[in-house]
């Protein structure tokens, strides 16, 4: 079986996921404060860390095991609006994204794609969600489709009940506002299973599984 | 830093991670409940299992996250004892043994390696826990050695103060005899930091940091 999963997805208290703006200083926005629990090595692996392997750090660690796609938003690769500018821009990760696999970029604004060393390759994409999951299952030749984010884009997959794993974490802290990843979104939970663990951290892992359909 | 790593060693509430008996017929001895929570493919990734990914599932699936050599028992290799017979015995798990790196077998008879076309061989040594490490450092080359049990083995590299992260799975059962994985093993909590959790099945995990020496 192939899955649709959400991983790493930070939610403050009141909901928010990323702030109002994005610029190339704050790639979050105003909301950084909601990556300060976050050591991204790990999503490479428990190794990748110097740190003691934490119930976080364990947890985040599935972001990348047997991935084979992302999809995400263009609000995540970049603080650009409207059509391109010619800028050479190439996303915030430099020569060495971490995602190694081909991923889709949603926007209105297709452009030519990207291809890296390490085995990633962005393509720019304006297409429904079920069109670029199809897509990105193709690319992901057998391994799993990760929905990458933004809050915008997780929501609009949600929505459409394209999502079959989703592993939130709830970081103790209010923003007060920022994008929110539950803005028109309701009733999901009825159709997932929730199990939720807190860690001595302060941080709540709520990993979201769906349930079945039919028998 | 390289770290020696303990992963999915489940232990029964009276403390035993073996039955004493190992036969052909049953690789746990008779201990075999022990494992009844366990599905064994998720230890090569969360996507490899059809079921949910539970709390327990994505715990379970930091087994082989930057391993790069394991040192096991021989009684986990298989059930002989003594001399190795002529046998043609390859191990418990066909010819796509799970380690898919060089794992080192401790016997105090040698025989000669094994190397399977995925990756993993088994060379049978008779060394202290030191010199056994030494060397499986230096086959694991920059990764993790993980330390991969029965209870003898990772006692003895824990009385010798030689692991650093270890992973216990405390099962809500009890076998009244077995192998104990505390037999002769005291004063080593205060050595470690430990983070606890308990899942919604009943099992109860606990990660073990070895505190770091010096300032
Ligand atoms: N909290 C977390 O764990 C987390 C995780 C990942 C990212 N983030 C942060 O989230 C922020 C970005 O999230 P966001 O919600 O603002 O935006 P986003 O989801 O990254 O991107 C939204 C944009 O993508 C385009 N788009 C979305 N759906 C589309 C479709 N079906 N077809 C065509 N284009 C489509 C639209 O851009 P156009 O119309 O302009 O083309 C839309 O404005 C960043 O700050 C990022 O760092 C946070
Ligand atoms: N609960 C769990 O999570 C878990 C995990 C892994 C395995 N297991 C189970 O544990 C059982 C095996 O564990 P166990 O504790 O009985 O045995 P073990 O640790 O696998 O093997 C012990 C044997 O290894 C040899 N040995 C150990 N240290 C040595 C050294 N320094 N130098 C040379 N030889 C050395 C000795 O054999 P000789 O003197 O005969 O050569 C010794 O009898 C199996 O049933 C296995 O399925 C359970």
């Amino acid at each position: 079986m192939v899955r649709t999963r959400v991983h790493n997805q930070f939610v403050s208290l009141d909901g928010y996921s990323a702030g109002e703006y994005v610029t190339f200083d704050q790639p979050i926005g105003d909301a950084s404060r909601l990556f300060g629990w976050f050591d991204g090595r790990v999503i490479e692996g428990v190794h990748r860390v110097q740190e003691p392997v934490t119930l976080d750090r364990a947890l985040f660690s599935m972001w990348g095991q047997g991935i084979g796609a992302e999809i995400m938003g263009r609000r995540k690769f970049g603080p650009q609006q409207g059509p391109w500018p010619d800028d050479g821009w190439r996303g915030w990760w430099g020569e060495q994204p971490p995602f190694k696999t081909p991923c889709f970029v949603l926007t209105h604004h297709p452009r030519e794609q990207m291809v890296f060393e390490n085995g990633t390759s962005f393509h720019f994409v304006d297409d429904t969600p079920e069109e670029v999951l199809r897509r990105a299952k193709e690319a992901a030749d057998g391994l799993d489709v990760r929905i990458g984010g933004g809050p915008t884009t997780v929501r609009q997959f949600l929505r459409a009940d394209l999502i079959d794993f989703m592993h939130l974490v709830i970081v103790p802290i209010t923003l007060g506002r920022g994008v929110s990843l539950w803005h028109d979104v309701t009733g999901f939970e009825d159709r997932f299973a929730l199990e939720s663990v807190s860690s001595s951290s302060g941080l709540t892992h709520q990993l979201w599984n769906r349930r079945s359909t039919g028998s």
